[in-house]
């Protein structure tokens, strides 16, 4: 199988925008790493209300603002961005404990939503509120403040949509412990 | 506003596989701009109906094997890729009739799914058939035989689903062209 890099195209990005957001870090810090279990899910279940209701700014480059004509026709977006506070070296990493919870089973990083991947580019989906512009008003967007933006695309049902997905029970244990309705 | 790329993270991506594809060559090819639109309504309908049969396999360099360690318990993935038939010089485009369609308003590229885009990492969402080692047995991603993988993120709903998305009269224009049910 062909790996050397020489032969494959070159795959450079370059940001088209940038997020302004009130959340300015992280769910969880590098040095929260050996918090307990409870002070844990304490967090996460903060800080992911704190996104769900945060209405944050996609503030595209002028240079690009021809790109968004139209886009006011759909209700939600896809929002591909860099999490650009990542330590670069935690591409490396091969498996995880979900949310840093050891008392759920270690998984390959492809099969978790952890932003350290071989590839950090960040998927979110959003309800678009309004356009001003170059900036586009977006309401749940899991970014911090200052993420270099990749691209926009619409939410399109289908592709985007699947009627009856499943997940694994470690997945279904992080949002009953959440709170969050998955039916 | 911070546009220098000096001061941006360096955003560089790397494959971690290939798709394998019976499907050899994109939806149009640049010699086909000037086909008429019911010929080219044809050649789309042909396309999206071999895309939506075709079952493909996402080959994982063994290097990365162990990422997807969990992967099983999904029904469904988002697989990132990069059309490499692309030519880099279309990442520059602005507007598009979309599917060339002269026939429907012009859009800025962000509005539409053209693969050609200023970062042209594609996102398509698709149930997952079975594994074996380090190979992933997919249905109906539309992407060309050969396409470097970069990322595969777990289906979650939600935040991946949302209930209620609507899209402009062009978008249900086209779906309804090609006879995708949308409701």
């Amino acid at each position: 199988m062909e790996t050397d890099p020489g032969n494959w195209p070159r795959m450079d990005l370059r940001p088209v925008g940038v997020v302004r957001s009130e959340i300015k870090s992280p769910m969880l810090h590098a040095g929260e790493a050996d918090i307990e279990l409870k002070e844990r899910m304490e967090k996460v279940r903060e800080y992911h209300q704190k996104v769900i209701d945060s209405i944050c700014e996609l503030v595209i480059f002028p240079e690009w603002e021809e790109l968004l004509q139209g886009i006011e026709g759909f209700s939600h977006l896809l929002v591909l961005y860099w999490p650009h506070l990542i330590d670069p070296e935690r591409r490396h990493l091969k498996t995880v404990h979900p949310m840093g919870r050891k008392d759920l089973p270690i998984q390959g990083i492809f099969a978790t939503c952890s932003p350290a991947r071989p590839n950090p580019v960040l998927v979110s989906i959003v309800p678009l509120l309004g356009r001003s512009g170059n900036i586009l008003k977006v309401k749940g967007l899991d970014a911090v403040d200052g993420s270099p933006i990749l691209d926009i695309k619409p939410y399109v049902h289908p592709p985007c949509g699947v009627d009856r997905a499943t997940v694994p029970p470690w997945m279904q244990q992080i949002h009953k412990d959440l709170g969050i309705d998955i039916s």
